[in-house]
């Protein structure tokens, strides 16, 4: 069967054209379109062309792809995207694409061939190319998927400044960052630039572990463990909060206690932290607003393809103080 | 616009009779059908035809409903669903039903009008009645929905029994059950009578506090406190592991410790507590097996729509053992 790919070939336009003269989106001119149609002609391409003509302009679907829900950062973000679209007349396909490349890119093909208005990404397994040839609105959340692809984060530089703020004015000086695995042009690696510019003003330094984001958290636990032996850390920035939780049980394990010996502090904030670790000191991200801000601009596109959007959308974060980051008097 | 009542007012028939002939679901007699579409015409009604004759038989599309997916239990199973589905062809649209009866009716609409091949329910708000109208293959996860929709669930009688013998077996006497609000009919109800049992057949007894299972966890962890001040309890057994930890929590605060002078247990024993609270006690509902039979059995009722199935399914749980719940030597 003829591929996106061979169509692109035969009509000598890139896959992206294609998609969006499949999709009818964006501004085209009739030449182009009329290559296309023929090269899918000839090469008896069905684009599913009773769903196109079901949707007209609009199915009131959005794609929404996530790592996965079981995740409670994640988990709620989905739930409050949900609840806003429900609100603004749309549904959601969900896909948690966890670690699996061939299964992100199946929903990608299948969202682009037929079914949805949008798509909000907050994961990527995927080479960026393949989110650069979608041709539908896609907004992203804190990662870099391509240059017309507008992100939207939290202030993620700020946040690491008041993260390293925190553990200076709790009395650390001995600080270790433990971080997912950096990936150039993400956004949460300025978390790592504001927390490193705060600690080098101080005249300190800090240590950096890398740990892969989707390493199990038995994985995650060792590593803490031997992060916690080898050092006389008194000061961990986490870059979530489930990283928190686990430097928190290794902690106890090995008989340190917090915030006597070590203080933490964490990143996301969500409602379950909160909720059920009040204890934790964290930067909160603002969830709410940031899909609220997500949903904004997705819309914008979808009834403006050609919308001028700015590439990136910053949130500002605020801590959220817990006994894991008193200060002990000495 | 004329609405499904209308049609079967006047096509003389019931609502879920309309239902599935928009749908051609199940047996129905060429006599019955003319009737509905003679009133169809006549009321000008129209199931949004396209998607209709599009779908076929076959929109690969789930719809999916849960309270939300910020809750880590229904996380789990939510993403579990996403995934297994997704192995066998099909997609989900996800609906969190939340406290919003509202919301799930319009989901149930919406699902019944057009998209869906079947659904997925661990929620309801809503009156029995309007799922026993939606006359699309249903499958519900340890709720009752109608006579005609199977449940799956995990022994929720077994576990209470467990949950019981396991506070036993710590040293507990003065026992306090904690667990949401209970629905008549409901199979969680049968945590209660398992529990009941055991106690009573030990020639103890045991108090019972019911809270909401919507209620915040500022609401809840008051009620736990006003528990733990008022008795001098020694064990407890709450119906959701969420809940227990927020028994932890307040026992902390209190300066109860824990298993010292309460042994705990808890239930559901999701991933994410056995991975990042080890130390609760729990009741393990077996997530991966439960979604495994849901979908198979809506695969079933999808692929004939007049197929034999049970009305309960039920699946073994296992007790995990855990700090909370450790006997104190005296």
């Amino acid at each position: 069967m003829a591929k996106l790919e061979d169509i692109a070939k035969l009509a000598e336009v890139s896959p992206t054209t294609v998609s969006r003269v499949i999709n009818n989106y964006g501004s085209l001119s009739e030449k182009t379109k009329n290559k296309v149609f023929t090269a899918m002609k000839e090469l008896n391409y069905q684009p599913n062309s009773l769903a196109r003509s079901l949707k007209g302009k609009s199915s009131k679907i959005i794609g929404v792809i996530f790592p996965g829900v079981s995740n409670p950062f994640f988990g709620q973000m989905v739930e409050t995207i949900e609840n806003q679209l429900f609100d603004r007349g749309y549904k959601i396909i969900l896909c948690n694409a966890g670690k699996n490349k061939e299964k992100e890119r199946a929903y990608l093909r299948m969202l682009i061939a037929n079914q949805v208005d949008g798509i909000i990404a907050g994961s990527h397994n995927l080479e960026i190319e393949e989110y650069q040839q979608v041709g539908l609105p896609i907004i992203s959340f804190d990662r870099y998927l391509s240059e017309n692809i507008p992100i939207v984060s939290s202030d993620n530089f700020q946040g690491g400044k008041i993260a390293a703020e925190v553990l200076l004015a709790s009395g650390s000086k001995n600080i270790q960052m433990i971080s997912g695995a950096n990936q150039p042009n993400s956004p949460t690696n300025r978390r790592l630039v504001g927390f490193k510019e705060v600690i080098e003003d101080n005249n300190l330094k800090f240590g950096l572990t890398e740990i892969k984001y989707n390493a199990s958290p038995n994985i995650k636990g060792m590593k803490i463990k031997e992060v916690l032996s080898n050092n006389s850390v008194d000061g961990i920035f986490c870059t979530d909060d489930l990283t928190s939780l686990l430097v928190f049980q290794q902690a106890h394990q090995l008989g340190l206690r917090i915030p006597e010996d070590i203080r933490l502090i964490g990143y996301d904030g969500t409602s379950f932290i909160q909720e059920f670790h009040p204890e934790l000191a964290t930067i909160e991200q603002p969830i709410n607003d940031i899909v609220t801000l997500m949903i904004d601009l997705l819309l914008q596109r979808i009834k403006d393809p050609d919308c001028n959007l700015q590439q990136n959308y910053v949130l500002p974060v605020k801590a959220i103080a817990g006994e894991t980051s008193r200060r002990i008097s000495e």
